[in-house]
């Protein structure tokens, strides 16, 4: 769906003031302004040459809890840290009956990320929350703006929120070189504690979050707001290639058990698989290890990954299936091995058609297009849903560039997304 | 050349002894027994359940060497250190005025390396001067045994001898963690004097070294001798393909710049390439490194190498033309930059077709078979041709394994290799 009205006085070609239609609902508006100069004061903490350093539990993580929840104080938010590191910015509703409409975001960054992936739904959901508390705009339902802790490395904060976090999740170690679990503790949390953060499936009216496109979709179509049907599912393995290492100038071509031929193979045989199809289905290898990994020796062993997302999780397992076939196939031609261990398994999450529809509805009145798209990136949404029904609205990411110091979203952008979450959370909160 | 005699009384089925004729050269014979019982011991050296850790200037390497030196002694050898830490073991000839036969090899390892790579040499080396004084054999030429330090990082003790180490090898650090520069004070040589160990081209008679085969072609073959016809030259280049990294789950697959499939690609090339004409030649991709190396990110860039091998300079020049025509095809299909730089070039280095012919009668007159064979490794004979004539003799390895704990050379396979190297040094030494 695309449609583009106009809420600005426009200066026309003959000179003449036009007046063009404004947003026709009565929602307020963010301060815009002021959300974009906050953006650019977030992102000077843990700023390098080679891009944003908010590794979560890193010590400009927690910087940057510290300058978030001064920002939710000056939005007049009760501000918490459940047990397990999230950030809870509590603003009462008029029927405190009613479950809560959440919404947020989070704030930690990948090594060597950007300034606006996670950043741009947290701030606008606290300048969102601030604006109803400076136009004292009362809701039936609480409101809770949530900032997770360490999306990055696995949607950690709301794993912990809906109940699925593992004891294996708390000792994985980021690169901030802490442990899930002591990082919780460092963050204020109770990793002792977790239950306590936990919330019931029913337990929330809705969890609504406004991210980055992290994609160039709306941006190459000239769209200003992404409605989210869903955050893909995630199939992601360990892959092994096992030959057999041998000295790389007695060897014979026809007598090699190479590992990295193998590897080669296999890597274009998963975008060849993955392109065969029609469909947004994506497959990527992103790592790859060659033992011993010397130039002149045939690598015996190789370590990599694959990675597949869709939203429908039956596709994941076909596609996965024939890239398993081939493998082994390959390892036939070449003497190898191929183990596949399944690391990871994100199942697709739909987002609630109900919620779109209050979003598309949101824009439309902002004057806003719209375009309804997935999410080929994973969000805390995605662990949300298992809680209510989630939505998900995206704005613009300039040529598509993530988790890279180039991530750029232009102030205009920002500002229409805070606009349509805060029209969005007024509609699901009254 | 095949050709199998028998040196042995054998019990024929009929239960009669039956005399086969028995070497006619009249040269001595190695002690064989106590040859690989100084293998067995030197093996315990340095030896961990991953294999052999003797890598040039570590504690273990130097434990080898005293080891190797009380040999020397033992075997009446004059036994010096020169200034780039090679260990020489002198011997006089009857006519002083005459040049030298060197021989030898090294005993440094590879880490996780085997027990017969280099030692095999050395100690038959020394088997064999032990042999001539303990059966009082003269000499005309003077003979040197010749037990060169760190062959594996490349040659760096024969390169001192010839004049070719550079500071940029001396500044190199193996996996001992020490430099060339510290290791060769390390060793009891003088790294500022390193000139005093330099030889003259010419002031050599001749350099010979016996070495496993470190390939196949021996033993599957069941030949008993390989006669080197020179050590394979060795392009060795690093490859740089520069993509674009970016979201593994938001970047359609036609919109990605993917360095790790233009690696594939590039890997399945330079196979493809190398195999496509006749002749030994050999092309090894055994170094990679993608970045970021996420499994959710697309690699912007990618870190490998390309090492092509052929005793004919010009081939190898040829195939890489062509791999890196290839290269820039891949490049511009998958929107992707590869560049090379040539880290190593090494030239194939003939042996000398006299001392072949001395080997091949001194290996018939012990009833052995032989083949003549191309050396696809490198070896301190090949910096040793720039000194004077080189010959090189292969003993079997079993499988072909090398740099391997589970390298084998069979004590018959040793015990014939030091007897084809005591003819031979004998045969040119009058």
């Amino acid at each position: 769906m695309k449609r583009r009205d106009f809420n600005l006085m426009l200066a026309t070609a003959l000179g003449v003031w036009v007046r063009v239609p404004r947003a026709r609902a009565a929602a307020p508006r963010v301060n815009g302004a002021r959300l974009n100069q906050s953006l650019q004061d977030f992102g000077a903490i843990g700023r390098t040459a080679a891009g944003a350093q908010r590794v979560a539990y890193s010590p400009t993580d927690r910087e940057a809890r510290a300058f978030a929840m001064d920002l939710m104080r000056a939005a007049r938010l009760d501000v918490t840290v459940d047990a397990a590191g999230n950030i809870i910015g509590r603003r009462a509703g008029t029927d405190a009956s009613r479950p809560a409409v959440l919404f947020g975001s989070h704030i930690d960054s990948v090594p060597d990320g950007g300034d606006y992936d996670g950043v741009v739904g947290s701030l606008s959901a606290i300048e969102a929350a601030r604006t109803l508390a400076e136009q004292d705009v009362r809701t039936r339902h609480p409101l809770e703006v949530v900032i997770f802790q360490n999306e990055e490395s696995g949607l950690m904060g709301s794993k912990a929120m809906v109940g699925i976090l593992t004891e294996r999740d708390l000792g994985l170690v980021n690169k901030s070189g802490t442990s899930v679990r002591d990082g919780i503790a460092l963050l204020g949390g109770d990793p002792s504690r977790l239950g306590e953060a936990r919330r019931a499936p029913g337990s929330i009216a809705a969890y609504l979050e406004l991210h980055i496109e992290q994609g160039a979709v709306l941006d190459e179509a000239g769209v200003n707001i992404g409605v989210v049907e869903g955050i893909v599912g995630i199939g992601w393995w360990d892959v092994t290639i096992e030959g057999f290492a041998n000295h790389a100038g007695t060897t014979p071509m026809n007598r090699r058990k190479d590992a990295m031929l193998s590897a080669a193979k296999f890597v274009q045989a998963v975008n060849r698989i993955v392109r065969a199809e029609p469909g947004r289905q994506v497959g990527t290898v992103g790592r790859i290890e060659a033992l011993p990994g010397a130039p002149n020796v045939i690598p015996g062993l190789v370590r990599t990954s694959l990675e597949i997302r869709d939203l429908d999780a039956a596709k994941i397992a076909a596609l996965y299936a024939k890239v398993e076939q081939v493998a082994r196939e390959i390892g036939r031609e070449d003497g190898t091995t191929f183990s596949f261990r399944q690391a990871n398994d994100n199942q697709p999450a739909p987002t609630d058609p109900r919620i779109r529809d209050v979003i598309r509805r949101a824009a439309r009145g902002l004057g806003l297009t719209t375009e309804d798209m997935p999410s080929g990136a994973g969000h805390d949404a995605q662990d949300m849903a298992r809680l209510g029904p989630v939505g998900m609205i995206f704005v613009p990411s300039v040529g598509g560039i993530s988790h890279s110091p180039r991530e750029l979203t232009r102030p205009a952008d920002v500002e229409n997304g805070a606009n349509v979450l805060l029209a969005t959370v007024v509609a699901l909160a009254n």
